[in-house]
């Protein structure tokens, strides 16, 4: 029975990625490797240009109904003034929140081709494999109150608000240490606990699900600015690092500029496994965005899109072979040399002028 | 007339580069360049251990009667179970909130003489020289409710509150376009107005005081997700950057990274000039922390510490002559070759065994 992927390309080079994975998806169909149906949605900027809304409700109960949600990028200058309930990033914060995607998983990895893109030095991140495993349906993104309000003095006052409960801490963590157990065997957990409650909350639940459950596993509390100033020191000590949703954005940005490119970093977010048919709801995204200034020029870099491809194969459709195969030709056409110019090496202006200069210099 | 500085050491490492501070000032009081009186407090877990209190009424009370603190650092495992409300951190955060310390400067210079130590390829990070303006105290650092509450389940659930006000956010930019206009003249604005209304707010009231106070700045609004990545990946493009007190926290440990060392970077934490007299409060403390692996080996930097000896003859006393001095000689030194550990450099393992081993070798 075919299974059904949502297509959400959104804004941007969100369409342009998009097409690159759709080609790898007919070729999947023809091929018999696969039988996926897909379908479209307006997400973001488009959405709001088509119905008023960041996402319609017909789409919202299309992607409910998906087995899988492929999703490109959304925003941009064009929606700047939208009102705030409806920008571009509604839509998204929607999707994860409405589907319960509370897992998402954001590796980091070095491509040995790569190493050289990066504004790290080769040693430091050559080699380099990071998960970065984030809790992304709770905390300061959506807990209430939220809100701007005047005050007597005409002055304002705005105010977010950071909830976690034991639950919601408790299903992220386990979905680290499961994942930890498939690959290096170590987990660090950041937060603040040092100034933050839901910090002290955060690390009393990690330690008592680690000691009853995974006490297998490697298992070490780390604050979460000297996380982001050791991500950028000795990253390879890293194997999973589980965070809560604030600190998983900035974090796994600042991860993903170790690998050389923006362009690289594909993520998951996925729901609980149905307790009955052991399916899961789950959206696939780039960790990049819109990139409105290179929009329309074909220079888009659309591996994070594939490598979502991948994941979603994996995590979603139990493809675990295709989903080596689709990352293996990724590996494979960065090591022929092909490149987009978001990771052509920073090399030396003298190499660089070797690289790039026409054949024949002027007279 | 002489000028009153509190020294307040803490843990671990704070005392030891404290020592090399007292020996500054003892030297410039002996030289005439200045008329320092001294006295000491106890804050962190030294507090606690003498008082059971992070820091007593006592050494607050000489706090605010000081015209300047200089603080060593806090905290350790030793104390890792004291109650919440006497951990080590809580002498900081009180001095911080209690003396109304808003406005925490932490400059990122890389030294010519380091750009080796840092992770980042030489040509990233030679010649860095950013000023972090972070908020300091207001914020998730602050706000209420800030509690784990127990539910009717037996479940937690924790709450931070993140709180700002146009008050706050209006004198912590103007810090910050003041700053640039002695500097670069560029300020970049980092907070997350696409999920959070404090960011919302942040940047209407930054929009608003550029272009009726600051005009003549370059500014610029960024993520902070974007920033530190940005930070990452070409951090010489900034020259101020003002952000909240969570952000500030985590941007400024990744960009004292870049500088090739936790060891080097010093900070000012500077109240509101008094309307009549214009003094104003001020803490001057390392960014780094207590560092208990360390501590009592003779082997901790004491740069950052000194630097903020010269932030303070800077902010505190106007000796600008004898703080360039003071930064001078530091650079003197660096250029000099003389290392501690933190920030030799980071070379291939054949140059490193060269610099480190012994004159003989074994037979
Ligand atoms: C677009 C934005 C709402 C989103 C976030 O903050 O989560 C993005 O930065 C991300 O990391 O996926
Ligand atoms: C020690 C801690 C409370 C403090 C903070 O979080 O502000 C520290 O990390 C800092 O950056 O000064």
């Amino acid at each position: 029975m075919s299974k059904n992927i949502l297509l959400l390309p959104g804004d941007g080079i969100g369409t342009e990625i998009m097409a690159e994975v759709e080609a790898i998806i007919a070729w999947m169909n023809a091929a018999g490797i696969a039988d996926f149906a897909t379908d479209k949605g307006l997400v973001g900027g488009a959405a709001y240009d088509a119905h008023k809304v960041s996402i319609s409700e017909e789409d919202m109960a299309k992607a409910t109904a998906a087995d899988a949600i492929l999703f490109g990028a959304v925003g941009g200058p064009k929606w700047a003034d939208v009102p705030y309930e409806h920008r571009p990033e509604a839509g998204l914060l929607r999707l994860r929140k409405d589907l319960d995607l509370f897992a998402n998983l954001r590796p980091a990895i070095c491509y040995p081709a790569l190493a050289d893109a990066s504004s790290l030095k080769r040693e430091v991140v050559e080699g380099l494999d990071i998960l970065i495993v984030r809790e992304l349906t709770g905390g300061t993104y959506f807990g209430s109150p939220k809100e701007i309000v005047t005050l007597e003095n005409g002055q304002k006052r705005a105010v977010d608000t950071q909830v976690y409960t034991t639950f919601e801490i408790e299903r992220i963590v386990r979905v680290a240490f499961e994942l930890a157990r498939t690959r290096n065997n170590k987990v660090f957990s950041a937060e603040k606990h040092n100034v933050m409650r839901s910090g002290v909350l955060w690390k009393e639940v990690v330690t008592r699900v680690h000691a009853e459950e995974y006490a297998d596993v490697g298992l070490e509390h780390i604050l979460a600015d000297n996380c982001a100033m050791q991500l950028v020191r000795r990253p390879k000590q890293f194997d999973v690092i589980v965070t809560d949703n604030l600190f998983g954005d900035i974090l796994s940005d600042a991860a993903a500029m170790l690998t050389g490119s923006l362009g690289m970093l594909p993520s998951a977010s996925l729901g609980a496994p149905d307790a009955t048919t052991g399916s899961r709801k789950a959206l696939y995204e780039p960790v990049h965005g819109s990139a409105p200034d290179i929009t329309g020029k074909g220079v888009a870099n659309p591996i994070a899109m594939i490598g979502s491809l991948a994941m979603a194969l994996r995590y979603s459709f139990g493809m675990i072979e295709a989903a080596e195969k689709l990352d293996g030709a990724i590996a494979t056409t960065l090591a022929s040399g092909l490149r987009t110019g978001d990771i052509a090496a920073r090399a030396s202006p003298r190499s660089a002028r070797r690289r790039w200069a026409p054949r024949c210099s002027r007279p």
